[in-house]
């Protein structure tokens, strides 16, 4: 049989897997967001991820925001954002809503391969049970489910998806060639496991991980903040020890780090347990925000005689890490927003966010002509700073977080 | 001026120091335990960290207990023990002491190398006025301290202090070349600070951070003993992305990550700041001791008629971790004494331990001989059990725990 792919959710995970699958198959993305579709379909993305040529490798016609469109294909690979709540609680209402969807055009010996990050037990115990109901038929008899974890890292150009190792959990052996045919094009470094809710925990601890080891770097940071003792050099004095692992403290942001423990302690509170070291992490990378904004505060002593001046703050740098254009949970956005709703003399600089998606926002031309500004605070120091911000009128005051990650 | 060392505290730390410097000084050494000073004389060490040839280079004449004899020194290292107290509260009492006697013989132009982990501020708020006031000296000006944490890991035949980095924080330059004439026959890979206080905190934030990461793989690892998922696997996959650091799960023991969690979190206490991830840390691992006391119990249905039968339980591996003598803050020996002081059938093998430091310990010869055994539980698997063990009567029964450490 042929295979017919198809990618549902065309963002930060879906769009490379569209793009490397179109080199060998005749691949069709689905998309929610009409204006998404439209604009790949002139071959922009405006997530600035992928390369001009992938792009163009995409066909207009095999994109779509219709499910009735995407019926004839037959190995589905989901790639829908699953986000937490106000209340910090997994919301996969997308990816349920995509297995309704889903389910109403599946046909018998159809894969799906869920991509999506998720807690353990989510794929089979929630989305296998709505496909089932959708499309009447049975899962591991007329379907297969799969689950691959995405490892997207956005901005990083080196661990892109083709050179790194991709889980894959196929439990039922008998569409193995099948799937590795498919996956085989988007990397070459496949690892093999047969349980998906082991391959869907495993997914969640690597970014609880990191956002842990971030977390006491943080903790360690704020002791040195209170002691006046240099952080950078303890940390360098440490790494001197062979087991040492190097991670920076910072602004925890995106779609990944603040999202990932909560799933994870999600399903653990299902199961009567606690997970005390991941939500420690989580609180302490929280507080990180209202840290900055204290010392920012302190700093700058932003009272009415200066609401009253003409001075003005410039914040550079709002993305959630450097080097990228996503806001997704930004802290340093977070942080820029606290001060610009209390003072029209607090400007936004960027030049990879589109200017319309901050308030007062200013342009690479705005910031050559600008008068009368007193502060520059950089959150997240893009590398593209250091050129752009290579003379800066010493009458200026520079203020910035986490030297080290400058 | 003839540098004349001594070495203060002949303990894990203390005594390859004493060795080491035994090659090139006429190097004294002093130990508060008399016992300790005499094994030494007779070229024994108890902890077996030591080769032979590196014991008889230590001269019995140059050992003592006595603080007279050490007068003549001009350059001690202080390699004395900094346990936490019941109530997890630091006990630098005996560090205190030390400096305390150590101010009598103290003269001008000394130098005195702290080697002891403790919490950033001790060397230089607390050791040094009262070196200062048992001396009648000041420091920095009669006499200078330094700061020099040690990084040995018990069991680990790779990382020795020789080849290892070593810090070294001297805040007054005028006597580097004195230091580094001492410090560089203990290793050539000296990495040098100007400030105590920071290297001092670099050393508690090594173990915090493995503390930290075991921690979190114990949290993972409850998750899948409550879910039936094999721990292992998900550890294995996880290992596969990049940036993944592999930390197994286990009983944190021994005299360092039990402990230098709470010397941060005393000072950061005292700084009017929370420590929740390190202290997070500290009571999961603390928690693996009732977790696995709760299995065994679930496992070996240890009641009534068991008592009464003549079936026997070996608990083997009783130290703080493998391949070790050591079982300070041993949690397999805390778990063997609970079931122990309930059952007399209940006994303990570890080769590496002399039996009359544990209960109801029996020997190798012991072992061979011994009838009815029901049960083997490995808390922590020696390698030479490998061998040991090899072959085990099949009605008996094996409990294992944390298999990815065995």
């Amino acid at each position: 049989m042929n295979i017919k792919p198809c990618i549902i959710g065309l963002g930060y995970v879906g769009l490379p897997i569209l793009a490397e699958l179109s080199k060998k198959f005749n691949v069709m993305g689905y998309d929610i967001d009409k204006k998404r579709i439209n604009s790949l379909g002139l071959h922009y993305d405006f997530n600035n991820e992928l390369k001009k040529k992938d792009l163009l490798k995409i066909k207009q016609k095999n994109l779509t925001d219709n499910y009735q469109h995407i019926k004839r294909c037959n190995f589905y690979i989901v790639c829908v954002p699953t986000p937490v709540n106000k209340n910090k609680i997994p919301d996969i209402r997308l990816l349920k809503d995509t297995c309704k969807k889903l389910g109403k055009v599946l046909k018998k010996k159809d894969i799906i391969v869920f991509e999506s990050t998720v807690f353990p037990g989510t794929s089979e115990d929630i989305c296998a049970p709505i496909l089932e109901k959708s499309s009447k038929l049975k899962n591991n008899k007329d379907f297969y489910i799969c689950y691959s974890p995405e490892r997207i890292n956005p901005g990083d150009k080196e661990h892109v998806v083709k050179k790194i190792k991709k889980l894959i959990a196929i439990p039922n052996s008998n569409i193995k060639k099948k799937v590795l045919n498919v996956y085989s094009q988007i990397t070459k470094k496949i690892v093999l496991s047969s349980s998906i809710k082991e391959t869907e925990l495993s997914k969640v601890i690597e970014n609880i991980q990191r956002d842990l080891n971030i977390a006491l770097m943080n903790e360690i940071y704020l002791f040195c903040d209170k002691t006046n003792l240099n952080f950078n050099n303890v940390l360098n004095q440490a790494s001197t020890k062979w087991n040492f692992v190097k991670y920076n403290p910072g602004l925890v942001g995106g779609h990944c780090l603040p999202v990932d423990p909560y799933y994870f302690s999600h399903v653990a509170k299902k199961n009567g347990l606690k997970t005390n070291v991941t939500i420690a992490g989580r609180i302490t990378n929280e507080f990180m925000c209202n840290f900055v904004i204290k010392k920012i505060k302190k700093e700058i002593n932003l009272n009415k005689s200066f609401k009253k001046s003409s001075d003005k703050i410039i914040f550079a740098g709002l993305s959630y890490k450097k080097n990228v254009s996503d806001i997704r949970n930004s802290l340093a956005l977070k942080i820029y927003k606290s001060f610009q709703r209390k003072n029209k003399n607090i400007f936004a600089f960027d030049p990879l966010i589109s200017s319309e998606k901050i308030k007062n926002s200013i342009s690479s031309d705005d910031l050559k002509s600008i008068k009368n500004v007193k502060y520059i605070i950089f959150l997240v120091y893009h590398d593209i700073f250091k050129k752009i911000f290579k003379k800066i009128n010493k009458k200026i005051k520079i203020i910035k977080f986490f030297d080290n990650n400058i």
